[in-house]
């Protein structure tokens, strides 16, 4: 997937179709938690996996049950389809 | 392993114990650097499970290549001799 920077428009309708994440100036990011740390940890092995296979990384802290992940496209400047394509990902596997 | 704070004595001598960590007020942190993303999560999760066996988790992010990890006792307020081991054996995990 070649990633390209999201226009007025589409950044306009993110927030509906990324439930939960917050449409930011240059990224967006949500907070996810958890009953406990073993739950969150496991969260974010598959979250890295999703990312390695897509090689876009994420900037992401944990914090035992909390997990606080940010997405934008550093060599774009900004947020791209890319970064829409791993939020919708990673709500997938939070709600399951 | 009951904790408890560290006194100020102890304290002096921590960053000659555990080489690489800062010693803050009330957390000790370190960065560790690695050659991509694979590397630094496997590092983490080498460290979850330490963690999760002392029942003592930290605070940690992560962007690509980079962990950064602070530790502290919140139950305590500061810094106790079970930061002290954790970063010890995160240590040793590095150097490994």
């Amino acid at each position: 997937m070649k990633p390209y920077l999201l226009e007025h428009e589409e950044l306009k309708e993110l927030s509906a179709k990324i439930g939960g994440w917050r449409i930011m100036t240059n990224h967006i990011e949500r907070e996810f938690n958890f009953s406990n740390f073993v739950e969150a940890f496991s969260f974010m092995t598959k979250i890295a996996l999703i990312c390695e296979k897509h090689n876009h990384h994420p900037n992401w802290e944990n914090v035992y049950s909390k997990v606080i992940i940010k997405l934008s496209t550093h060599d774009l400047g900004g947020i791209t389809n890319l970064d829409q394509t791993i939020a919708s990902e990673i709500n997938d596997i939070f709600e399951k």
